[in-house]
């Protein structure tokens, strides 16, 4: 410390002795200490922690969130890493970017999403995020004005609504249809909307339910929204992540009959999601978005928003056009091979029970018989006993609005999943009631 | 497109043809519409959009932001550049990091930063943010409650003000004396503050100034902000680019006497304005943080917020410790050179006053004397005609809060930022009035 810092303590204790005990004016803010609750993180730090791990044998088996980037068979693409580090090491990428994002990053997307679609995506219809988390913060904070409610999944990711309360709106949700393939419940929908309605989320690949919608499902959704004067907000994060009969369809699709917001990253596709690049696609040829002033409103946030760094947006044409389909069709085929052994070992779980295979995304969800165990009190206390006793992590059902149920990820390398399973398999016999 | 998109767009024309023209709930948030104008980007972007670059033989010379790291002797040092490679290829940081950061990357901050204090901070004073810009919105959230204001700086940074409005929080201005190098005017702060003042903000080395603070001043503050209960929020993210007689010193050493909040980020001085690595810090002996709940929603709030990337994250230890103590020197050493020219060359400008040199930062503000010249309605005016004319890019003081005033940006190489004044000067010359 070169100017006087030496005698800082000094000073400083000389000054809070002389004054009388301060007061400060601050309060918390109680809505946003509630609103951890709601996330993810902070329902899995309460699952982990009693657990005692590394003194045993046993690994702890992570089947609690969407990253599989530990293992080394979800490793990402060599070709991914070298474009970053390439972009890193041409001294062009270390400046700020502008708000919306590198030119060359938006354009490159554009394309990669306009080859699913009927209709050229322009770089202007596309905005760079920091991951899907700021994406949606960006959605959020755009659609909020005072009295506005916006629909959301049940069960879903709670993100949304602790960014859509954060921001003063409010959240309503309607329900997916287990006993079909989790659709969304269209007449639901149309029961929850009123004209304060801004716009309805929609997940798919589907996280938390491993669903993927068909085509027909989707055209109803577009036009349900259409019928309500609403937005339709899509959470494709897990897009082209399909191991069963359906394939992946974009919602943009339908961005004709109902302006499109696209949500995506390359966190998930590219087993990255550390990395932090993500986007907000308008999908919109009627340019509706322009007409009502969202286009401006994004751009008005982005400018008092945090960018994703300049290098990873500099490495998005080389990473996007240069990532071998060698890549994806093995991390597909893992997650087939995974999902596979998911659903056989669950069924010879007796207190769970899975309502539909899953064919998209690396989770599935399971309902949980509390009444064949006993001593467990509900979803939570399951996952923290769980995590306990086994070291397997699971998120209980109330993470995503949807108690007494399960989320499992099986997008864990193989044998971990079989290990996790069976411990669960032997958790819930050590728990089950005697039978009479 | 494998399943169906072929015939997406005919349907949806179909549908869009069929159904009545669609209305749509959504209204823009005419607040946030507004909050453009208060960006340093929103406002260069008005400037520069008159500038017809590339046509002649004259480059444009951008004097507008505080980011040279397009000139090679603003590079960063290589040793940052193979932190950040090496992190990324580890294949350690690709997954989701914690939501207050990596430890050992909190846990090296907490051994950089305490080098200048008096006391040792923890890694769980440190939280990891995307840039400074981030660690601004995160303070304003968590701030943040209904009635509460903030005190910042004239001239000053004035994404502050759009976060704390965007929050609904009230910004109240208190002034910086330009008589006495930028000081706080403290009596102006004791007058503004009341029971709702939850914090005031102070910018060390000053942008827009080019101020550094002296230990004594830096007392003064900490026990003003003491007396009326309030916290200090101090932006270091030109911490130790100093160049004059006053060394820079952490608001931090004043700690004990009132809790302060410290924002920094490696954007300035590692020059790397574009890798969006920032933190807040929390210099708090005395656990008023905590006592408080300020730590609590700090937490609750990180935990519906995006992160910086976990590789950028992993790097730090290795940036902070292996970077060479010639690079930093170095950029000191250009840094006075160019802040000797500015200061030399502004003399010569009779429409421009300068109040007093500057000692730290990338910045200088002067005084435009509009008597002087003909045919300039504003600064605004004067800088979107500059940047037409002569391509010298310079903010107007508006985006600063401080009309009629400019900010010059002198961190450019050394032949530039000569041409560049003398453009300014001929500028100046050229629509100067005729001496009668």
């Amino acid at each position: 410390m070169e100017n006087g810092a030496g005698n800082g303590m000094a000073v400083a204790a000389a000054a809070a002795a002389a004054a009388p005990a301060a007061t400060w004016n601050f309060a918390p803010n109680e809505a946003l200490l509630g609103l951890t609750a709601l996330s993810v993180r902070g329902v899995l730090g309460r699952v982990k922690a009693g657990m005692v791990a590394g003194g045993g044998a046993r690994p702890v088996i992570p089947m609690g969130h969407g990253d599989p980037s530990v293992f080394p068979c979800f490793r990402t693409a060599p070709e991914a890493v070298d474009a970053v580090a390439g972009a890193l090491r041409s001294w062009e990428h270390n400046s700020y970017s502008t708000c919306v994002g590198l030119e060359p990053a938006r354009r490159s997307i554009a394309k990669y999403l306009s080859h699913n679609l009927p209709y050229e995506l322009s770089p202007d219809d596309v905005y760079l995020t920091s991951g899907c988390a700021q994406a949606i913060e960006i959605i959020c904070s755009v659609l909020a004005r005072p009295g506005a409610n916006i629909l959301l999944p049940r069960p879903g990711y709670l993100f949304y609504e602790a960014r859509a309360v954060f921001n003063g709106m409010e959240a309503r949700y309607y329900d997916l249809l287990p006993e079909k393939d989790w659709e969304v419940d269209i007449h639901g929908v149309q029961a929850l909307a009123d004209e304060n309605t801004v716009a309805m989320v929609i997940v798919n690949p589907g996280n938390p339910c491993g669903n993927v919608y068909t085509y027909e499902h989707l055209a109803k959704v577009a036009e349900t929204a259409r019928k309500l004067g609403i937005f339709v907000i899509t959470d494709e994060v897990y897009a082209h992540l399909t191991f069963g009969e359906r394939k992946f369809v974009p919602m943009g699709v339908f961005g004709e009959v109902a302006p499109v917001f696209t949500l995506g990253s390359i966190s998930k596709r590219w087993l990255v999601p550390g990395w932090r690049l993500g986007w907000i696609v308008t999908n919109d040829p009627n340019s509706v978005f322009q007409r009502t002033k969202v286009v401006d409103s994004i751009k008005s946030y982005l400018d008092i928003s945090s960018d994703p760094p300049t290098f990873v947006q500099g490495a998005i044409p080389n990473l996007l056009e240069n990532t071998k389909e060698e890549f994806f069709d093995k991390t597909v085929k893992i997650l087939r091979e995974t999902s596979d052994i998911c659903w056989e070992k669950l069924k010879g779980i007796s207190a769970i029970t899975c309502p539909s295979k899953p064919e998209g995304s690396m989770f599935v969800m399971v309902k949980l018989d509390l009444t064949c165990l006993q001593d467990i009190k509900d979803d939570m206390d399951f996952c923290c006993r769980l995590a306990k006793e086994e070291l397997v992590v699971l998120l209980p059902g109330c993470a995503v609005g949807y108690k007494n149920w399960l989320r499992i990820t099986f997008a864990i390398d193989p044998s971990s999943l079989e290990d996790g399973l069976d411990r669960l398999k032997s958790f819930c016999l050590r728990h089950s009631k005697p039978t009479k």
